[in-house]
Parts: structure tokens; C-alpha cells; sequence
């Protein structure tokens, strides 16, 4: 499994997230705490919106904590909205091509989870992808898989509705399959506006996904504060630190949706 | 374009051929004098044989000219045939997934050229490839897709039979897709025992392809020696040295079986 | 030898220079025309000055001709001052230690030339800088004890004066040591205000150097476009496109100081 | 803290030690039981003796689990004498030129460890080293520069010796600087015919350090298996798998000495 996280809000240096909490996006990839497996040393990815429609994305298969090129490039980069992403991987090879997030247009979308049975469903779902989006298929993830098969969907149109019938014809595709592997994801998704963060499994054991908001965010001795107000917001996989207040969880089966620092949380059904 | 080299015959240490002679291989990275592009450094490769039945491979993105680990394993690799290869892309990314040469159970294959309107073929090509094979699809190229399709139309059983039935189907998409650009092709291919060597194109104009026999092959002073004998062959892209009357070209649209240093070149009709 | 190339100016994006001119960097590095090697596939990197008084750095050892994130960051980077690097190295290992432009606090600092007989010279050298200085070295190239050199001479003061200390006290050392190879370089040095180009050697065979200033630069159809003014300059290697009346040499022994686009070009003596 | 297993005895494909017991050394890397930190990411190598008096190196920054290389190179690759280590940096830069084994003529070293004050001492120490040798230091480790101390010591003559010396050297050397961080060191050397396994620390806390002999050696289910005999040693960091009475902890304070698996574990007093 991988562990991401995703802001929007008013700008921040990417370090403020990344580098500065007691339990960092970097730290995570070392040691995280609420994932399966404790190392997410499988590449890592960047994606951020600047002064341009299309976002900047930065992929890497060095593990995030010894990379030099994270740490001076998240010392620079100010973003309103921005997806860091490390990996563990759940099959397919490393390299850069298969690190997250990835992007299609203006979109961006990484995710934590795995499409059950996906080695024999590969490339079934690779032939739903309309063609011209196929051709931007530079790996072989699920992960980018079921990205591509959103954006063919309509993701950039409606994130939402995209996403439903993106998993609905998953699990039909699985279920023709007869695989018992569950499909589960949490999962980010923004087009440069708004961010949307999915939870949702086959079988209700979805990876752990939280989210706090406030006016403004940054970090104070590995602890985040968040000032009043609805100006920002932070999705992610876990907590960036143990101040377990701020943090809350997004059910199961749910989608959150969040303008700036405005957030809703709603039922998501397939 | 690439450049690659194949030798069969008394067991040689890989430096021999990659490093020695005057035009080595790994010049040839920095340095082609016959290739399309005369830099090839978008990648390279081994292959090679030893004690077993599953050979060995080795992949990186890093130029041939400059990586330590090449250099310090073709001291050490001795093998009697193997297979070594320098990356130029014709579109499709760097990355070792997309590195030659390409090993499916205990064959090798290794490839110059392209697969004309390969951008828009891609996924038809990929679709022709029986699933157990297809699951080996690591990168995106159009040399892997030729080879996972020539190992679908059973090349482990009889190679240039598989040639021909791939070449055709290729040749057929290529036909019904409407592209005016042409199929060119040198490729070594390897179950262990020979080697093939095959220089076809659709228009007739083949990348260079040339082979040279001996009893055994050294190299001294830059230059390669052939000694009296038919144990060892040497198929190759390009000429290791200029002494022009050892290396003998393959004509277009024939093949080559080298069983050791003997020798056959007959006509390739698909 | 290398190429590069160094702004100041209106804020850029990073690629209008080292992607679209017709002789950009990038297509430098696979091709140059004025360099000793035409290839300069030894690693790349980047260095600039956005919103902190730090620069931020970034380096990888792929050939820039190729390298994903190098364009991805170069759509999305825009900067008033920043300098561009690609290698060909003269005999030290390709790493991203070993990558320019190095920095020290607020100060970038690049390099083409070599350091004659370096290879014996080197741990004297190191010797040479003043030990928290020394504590940044990271790699064994001449370029960036040169660089640390002139940082315990201080550079970060007095650019010029530090300049002449380094290549008195280093040519000094060559000449104990009886080397007979040329000290060569031409250099860029900047404190984010400033930019500092270098052209000096020994024995007055200097890679070459020139600059360009204008109002603003943008680059229309490959061809480099200055507008009236003396808001922007560049200095680089070798000219980004064939319209060699906008290029002006700086002459051998000289050092250029850019204060925006205002420019004055000066002897050089150590 | 980092991990390392050498092996001499009867010739074995190195994946029959790397990767088939059920705690190998790729294990290790993702998730060591014994080492200060669990996991070992930061670059991993391997050397080999062959047919030459030269070994064999081969290094890399990915983590050592995630690597196609080393696993393709593991199973082809059989020596009678082999180092195998995986990295977790003490604060130096993760590259290829950090990782170990390192080679110097037709010695191996690898380590694990630190030298107390290494930060202040670096340059020192670098002084110590002869100048012939000092031209072989690649990269800014403690590891490298012990070991380049030691062959400056004479440790192709006689190992313990230059190793009593080189410690001695160093623990001065901290002395003076007035650190109080303690020098701690496992470390395997080998020339080929004997593998010397070392753990010694200046304040009796070294690092775990194994070994166990056998006839042969071999793997059966993730167990280590050794036949009655004397012909093949391991010495490593930590057990393979849980079978504690195979595995013998070398005390601290002591040198082992392998011949073949014959061996004698003596006091080491610098």
C-alpha cells in the first residue's frame, strides 16, 4: 500500500507538509504508522498547480527520505494545491513511469489501494480505454489504470459521476473474473480547483483516510496548526502528527469534496 | 535507432566485444558511425548465457559510456553467448523497463528499428499476445510487442517461423491502419544454442546488419582477430574496427542462423 | 567540457530557454557544435532564485535529452535568475555530487573547464578550504573545489576579488606540481543579484563564452527574440540559435558582471 | 545502521543466500530484526571473487527489494567468496560511490558502523591516506575511508595488522577532536582467500556480528542448511533464520578468520 497526501489553500512551500510534521509524508515512507506495510520505499511522486492550467509532476524511485532532489525542489515550490504521493508497491515494478500521481491533461489523481485480481484483469481494462487516452499508458499500475479508465469516463468533467461508473466497471470486470481479491482504494483527485478524496472498498476494509481544514495551516515544532477558518484544507492517509483532535476520518464508502477549505463528505455509491 | 551485438562461440569475458575494440560497443554509445542517430544513450542492456538454461539480464537508463556497474561486470561475465545492446528511442520513455534485450522464459531478443504508426498500433498489437505471455509486458515499446507476439506465435519451437507469421500479422495492422511509415528491423534472437540474426524491412531499407566467424575472436590493440576455425560468430549492428574485410553484411531481407561459428544466410520472406 | 547557461530578467519559464530555441541546452546536451565532445550526457542540473534568498537545485545523471522530470519542472519553474547545466565529464564519475551548479548558502556557481593535473592536485586542493566549507563537499569533481575554494575566499563578499585569489592560488599549485596541462574555464557565479561570467585560462585557449542582453527574451519559432532594453541577459556556451549578430563574445581573460541586463565585460587578472 | 553477509566455501549462486532464507539479506533491507534501524534502503552492492584476481563489484541506490538487477544478477552469478551489503546511511549521501563493498586492488571491504565525529574528522582522515590510494576515494564515507586507511596501512600484506593500525589511527585521531561519539564497527575484508570478519567498538557496544560453518551450505524452505564439514563459512550481521543454534555470535572485540570454513575467532586489540 502507499501513503499520499493532498492540500489546497492559501500557498505553501510543499516542505511545510512534506518535511516538517513529526509524522511527515517523508517520515511515512520510512516508517509509517496506519498503513500495511510500514515502508513506502517504492518511488514517490509530486503534483502541483502553479501559475498554469497544467499541473507540474516530479516522479522519483529513490525512496523519498534520501532524495536531495525532494527536499530542495519541496523548499522552493509554493502551491495553492498540491499531491505528494510515496509508494509501496503491490506487484507491479518500480520505476518511474508507475509512480504516482499521475496526470492527464489538468488533471492529477494518486492513490492507495489495488484492483483485486489486476494481474489477470490488466489488460481487459486496458481496452476500455478510449484510445487517445491510452496512449498516454506509460506503466503498468492499476493505479494508472483505473486513472486513465476515470478520464475516459468523463473525470474531467464530472469527477463524481466518473468515478461511480469508473468502479462500477471494475467490479463488474472482476466479478466476470471470478477473482476473490477485494477491490479497495482511497484515493485524490483534483483538476486543479477542487480536490476529491475517495474511500471505498469491495469489501468495506478500505486503507485509513483523514482530513482537517482550517484557515490557514503550518507547522510548528512537528505539529500542524490550524488557525480558524475554511480556507485550507489537507486529505491524506494519516495523521501528521498525534494531535488526534484535528484529524478526522472519512468513512467507508464515502467521497469528500473540498473548495479550498470548504469541505463535504458524502455517501459514495458505485 | 539502436545499436546492439551477439556472439556465440568459445566462452569470452563481455568486455572483450563491449569494451576493447576500437568501435566497442559502448562507443558506439556515445559514437555510432552507422547508425540513424549517433548517440545511443538512452539505455543499454545485456543478455547472456551461463551455467543454466535461463540466461541473465541487465538494464539501465544510465549512457553505456559512463556506467561503472557495465564496466565492472563485463570484466567478470564470461559467457558463449550473450547478447549486448545500446539504446536510441524512437519515441517510447527511458527506463529499464524499456531496456533490450528482452527475455521471455530462456529466449533473448534484442531489436533496431520500429514498427511504422506503432502509436496508434499499439494496443491492437498488445491485444494479439496471449495473456500468459502478455503478463511479461513490462514497458511500452514497439520491440517488446514484437517480441511477446513472436514468442505468442511460438518462437521458442521454431524461431523463423515465428519471424515470418509475426512479420505478416505486423505488416497486416501496419496495412489496415493506413500508416505510410515503414516497418524496419535488424533483431538477434536466442534460445540458448543458436543465434538469429534477421535484417528485413518493409521499403527495403534495413539498419545495417553485419556478422563475422572465426575460430575463436580476440581482441588486441583496438583491433578484432579472428583466428582459423568456424566456433565463434559475431552479429552485430556495425563493425567493431575497420578492417573492413572481416565483417561481412547481412543482405536486406535475409537471415542468419549461427549454430557456434557456422554459418548460414537465407532469404526472409514473411 | 559542458555547456550551460545562466538568466537574469524578467521572470522565465525555465523552458522558453532550455527547450525552445532551435540550439537550446537540451538539445545541447545530445548535440552541441561548439563544445570539445558534442555530447554532454554526463548529468544535468538547474539552479535558481525564486522567492527565498536560498536557491533552490536540482540534478540527475540522465542525459537531459530525455529526462521527464527535467521538462515537467522546466514548464512549471519561473525565474528571474537561474542557471542551467549540462555535463560532459573529464574523468570524474557521473553522479549527482558531481553535477553543477553546486551552492554553497546563497551562491550558485557552474563550470566548464578542468583544473590542469588535477587528478594529483585534488587532495591538496581540498586542503585548501577552510573546513565548514569544506564539510559541503559532496563530490571529487575540480569544479567544485574550485567553487569551495572561492567560498573560503569569499566569494559570497567579493565575487571578483575572490575569483583572482582562487585561480592565483590554484594555478600556483599547478605549477609546484609540474603538471603541463592548462588550467581552462569559463564559469558562471551568481548571489541571486548578480551574475558573474568567467572566461580565463592559462594558456588562452578558453571554451568559449558570449552573452546577450535585451529588454525582455522570449523565444518565437526556435529563434531567440530580444526585445529592446536592458532588463535581461543571458550568458552561455554557445548560441542558442544561428543568428550569430545577437551573440556577442566575450573576449578570452574577461570577466562579464549582469546586473539585470545591464552588463559590463571586463579584464580578468589573477 | 546497515546489514552484510560474506560467504567462501564450495561456489554458490548468490541468490541461494540473498534471497531464499527467511531472513535474507533483501529482507533485511526492507526490514532487518537486529540492526539499530530496520530498514536498510539507502543503496545496496555486491563483490565477487571469479576466475580473476579481481573481484567483481556491483552497486546501486535502489533499495536492494525492489532491484531487477541484483535479482537477475543473484542467479546467475556463482562464487566461491562473496560480500553482499545493504545501506542505512549514518548521514552521508546515498550514491553509488557511498555504497559498499568497496575495492581496492583485489581487496573487498564492507562495514557497518560508524566513526565517532566523523563529520569534524573527514578531512583528517582523508590526509592519512596515501596519496596513490587517496586517488581511489569515490564518495564522503567513514566506510570508504577506513578502509582506504587500512590499504594504506599494508592491508594487502597482513590484515590484521593494518587493521590494529588503521584503529588506532582513528581512535587518535577522535581522541584529539574531543568527540564524544564512540567508534563502533563490524566489518568484513577479504583478498580473495580469506574472509576476515571484525567487531570491535570503543565502547563494547558494537553491532551484532554472526557466523556459521558448515561442509556446504544450502537452502531448503527459508532454512539455512549446513551439511557436517569444514569447507564453507558464513559471517554476517544477523542470523538468515531462526534457527539460533546454527548461528554463532562472534564476541566483541574479536577478529574471525575464514579459510574456506575453517575458522578461529581471536581477541582484537588495537
Amino acid at each position: 500500500m502507499c501513503r499520499w497526501l493532498a492540500y489546497s489553500g492559501p500557498p505553501l512551500l510543499l516542505e511545510e507538509l512534506l518535511f516538517k510534521p513529526e509524522n511527515s509524508l517523508v517520515r511515512q515512507s520510512l516508517s509509517a504508522s496506519k498503513g500495511i506495510v510500514p515502508t513506502n520505499g517504492d518511488g514517490f511522486g509530486l503534483g502541483w498547480y502553479g501559475t498554469q492550467r497544467l499541473p507540474g509532476i516530479f516522479h522519483d524511485t529513490l525512496p523519498a527520505w534520501n532524495d536531495a532532489n525532494l527536499l530542495n525542489l519541496s523548499e522552493q515550490i509554493r502551491s495553492a494545491l498540491f499531491f505528494a504521493h510515496v509508494r509501496a508497491s503491490t506487484g507491479t515494478s518500480t520505476s518511474r513511469e508507475n509512480c504516482h500521481p499521475f496526470r492527464w491533461r489538468h488533471m492529477l489523481f494518486m492513490h492507495n489501494g489495488q484492483i483485486g485480481g489486476y494481474r489477470l484483469l490488466r489488460r481487459e481494462l486496458e481496452q476500455m480505454i478510449p484510445y487517445q487516452i491510452f496512449e498516454a499508458r506509460g506503466g503498468t499500475t492499476d493505479s494508472e489504470a483505473f486513472f486513465l479508465l476515470a478520464c475516459g469516463n468523463g473525470l474531467d468533467e464530472d469527477v463524481q459521476d466518473a468515478l461511480k461508473r469508473t468502479v462500477t466497471q471494475i467490479l463488474d470486470a472482476m466479478s466476470k473474473s471470478g477473482t476473490d481479491e477485494p477491490f479497495r482504494m482511497t484515493a485524490a483527485i483534483s483538476d486543479g480547483d477542487k480536490i476529491y478524496g475517495l474511500r471505498y472498498s469491495s469489501d468495506h476494509q478500505s486503507p485509513t483516510l483523514y482530513y482537517a481544514t482550517g484557515g490557514a495551516i503550518q507547522v510548528n515544532n512537528g505539529l500542524v496548526e490550524f488557525s480558524k477558518g475554511d480556507a485550507a484544507a489537507l486529505i491524506l492517509s494519516e495523521p501528521l502528527d498525534d494531535q488526534l483532535d484535528d484529524w478526522i476520518e472519512i468513512p467507508d464508502g464515502h467521497i469528500l469534496v473540498a473548495n479550498g477549505g470548504v469541505v463535504e463528505v458524502i455517501p459514495f455509491q458505485p
